[in-house]
């Protein structure tokens, strides 16, 4: 077992014990990702570049928190629905490395559509 | 090191290699995980609890798609911002388990404020 | 003066007198707008639709307050963006009446360009 | 009839003249409010101050569609919550008024709670 699997695991024994499966329809699991994504960014609203950084260094402990939050329902919502967490993401990588190939993509953020119709 | 941090070093290497992390400021990357997470949720936006069983079946690398941006995103903004994503993590589980107690939240969704109010 | 014109210059009042639009970039604003669409949406998480009949009757005026801070977010960055919204409105009502015409789109949630594909 | 019930009329007509009413429960229509506010956030993503005011001259029009989009929502959601948006407005302004005097928060951004704390 690889170690998202076995944080996975985790969860599901946490959720099993309180018996909670039974609130978890995937609709819902999808909006708390999004409260928390949002709760996450408020940390940065109405702060300049400067001013997160040092907002950050003081706030620590409540960020790690927010990230551990989504993390959290990443590997909730991806074990609920099948999905293998550890292959998407190296799918994806994978993905993202022909749409950005290094010499068309260095130092540029154009999209990748625009990247191949240059 | 661990997989979570061999995950992350790859998506270092491939932001190095292309030069972006001179993009990739804290609070657009925040941004991002908000926008990745309004992608997910609309998969299931319109539908009941049946259809949306049915449309994961038939949508499911497009749904693993957006988990694994969103797990991508995590990763990246942990690191830049000097957060072990695991430790974060396993704290957040030992202080969802104080939290919520066994024997108090077995079966129920209340919240942990009203929980401690009974 | 229209009426979305004179609430908008209420707002735009309250700020002068406040001397607050120096923190009102048009990026948080519209971060603001995210974030009270999902304090919203809060409400009406983890429940069916017969509890959501229930809650909403329970919290009129907390829902009220949500709905009035994001019509407060919307006047508010049209007029700094320079968006007449009310004739933003109507030309959108225009051109959702010529993507969705009644006898094509009559008791179906089909989009738009499926309906053209027919 | 006030103007923004004029609105919401034209809302509600545009949708009983599609039998769409009964697609609209209130937790998809207020996914859809945080659906086209992220929208609306993602034109302002990776952009500085600078670079957001070019790019909001040259995409005025997509720009006033997402806030119309945001606007239209409101009222429809207002509508089927038995809430009057203007008279909820009106409130909120009042409300806001009382919780930021001018003479304690001009020129300065902080909370409503700090500034009664000092």
């Amino acid at each position: 077992m690889n170690e998202l699997e076995k944080l996975t695991e985790q969860i599901i024994k946490f959720r099993n014990e309180r018996d909670w499966q039974q609130f978890h329809n995937s609709k819902d699991v999808a909006i708390s990702l999004v409260l928390e994504a949002s709760e996450l960014m408020e940390h940065f609203q109405w702060k300049s570049a400067n001013e997160v950084a040092a907002y950050v260094e003081e706030n620590k402990e409540a960020i790690s928190e927010e990230l551990a939050d989504i993390f959290y329902w990443v590997l909730l919502l991806s074990h609920d629905l099948g999905v293998d967490i550890k292959s998407a993401f190296l799918a994806k990588m994978e993905k993202n490395s022909n749409k950005y190939p290094v010499d068309k993509s260095k130092g540029t953020h154009k999209k990748y559509n625009e990247l191949h119709n240059d």
